[in-house]
């Protein structure tokens, strides 16, 4: 049986921070884990950040409620989970993500946690676990289902690698060529497309 | 993290052997894991009465597409999916439960397959794996979940005790009586409530 594992930003929506860093003119907020493989490094530089800047947990929700799904996301989500099951595997927060799930049609996201004092300033996070997207991937591998697997960038090639069949989604050209048995895909009917090919 | 694990019939569907049944005048069909704890039993059972009567997928199917959720069963999980994140486990079967899943927003539905002839005929069923619901609440556990879970009979107990909550809904009064540690709820109301009050 089918399950079909996808990567957050960059696939689905927009990079989240990378908005933040525009929205809040704090360029220095664009770093994602394309520039900064080391995940817990980056999220200790951008919460740093965020306190020095004064930008709390409600300036954020405000800016990823005026984000929109990536173009074709929401026809593709649609398209399968009517033809199979679909989990979301993302190194983003639940608190982050709310927003974008409920225009995505609350799909089940796997993810991390935001530690926030009650004043909205963001303290912390809790990672659910380390690399849990290859976690997961084995354990519903575990599960006996056949995982297919979609992302774009470093905090992805774990579960692209765990999964029976690992697909990139416009990954950087250093990216795919450092990764040649992945194939790759540039828009979402690309990615439907080798999705069918790999589905049982 | 909080998930919550669901029991689909029974608590978001009607039983859909019985909806079955009813529509094609068997009543012997109308025999459950409540009547038959063994469950390879139950199903070997169902499919040869199904052949017997010729009834094929597409009858079956179409009685199918003719059921709706329980009442108060959208509203729920409508609300649960905002509130967190949901997993559906069941021992239904994919080609049996979309219609049901379409009408309830294509939750992730993790349960087994039917193997079915070109005829439409119901040649056997594949088991995903034995135990499977308990299995999954072990699995999502290993991922550092706080799983709460919720089902009505007997093939919900090892997912019940294996969560770190389990709720009954709407079980039978022996049954409630044979498990006596796990709280009882009779609508989607008091299930909600129920899990409000055990959520991280």
């Amino acid at each position: 049986m089918n399950l079909v594992c996808l990567d957050l930003e960059g696939v689905l929506v927009p990079e989240i921070w990378i908005a933040v860093a525009e929205k809040t003119g704090r360029p220095e907020l664009r770093r994602t884990t394309r520039d900064e493989p080391d995940y817990d490094k980056l999220m200790r530089y951008r919460l740093e950040l965020l306190d020095k800047h004064g930008i709390t947990l409600p300036h954020i929700q405000e800016v990823i409620g005026s984000l929109r799904p990536l173009e074709g996301a929401l026809e593709f989500m649609t398209w399968l989970r009517a033809r199979t099951q679909v989990i979301i595997l993302s190194d983003t927060f639940e608190q982050f993500a709310a927003p974008l799930m409920k225009q995505l049609g609350w799909p089940t996201l796997l993810c991390h946690e935001l530690i926030v004092a009650p004043t909205g300033r963001i303290t912390g996070y809790q990672l659910r676990m380390a690399d849990q997207k290859r976690r997961a991937v084995e354990a519903l591998r575990g599960l006996n289902y056949h995982i297919v697997a979609a992302g774009d960038s470093h905090n992805d090639l774990s579960m692209l690698l765990a999964a029976n069949h690992g697909i990139l989604f416009r990954p950087t050209d250093a990216f795919a060529a450092a990764n040649p048995t992945l194939p790759v895909t540039r828009d979402h009917a690309a990615l439907r497309k080798e999705i069918e090919k790999v589905l049982k």
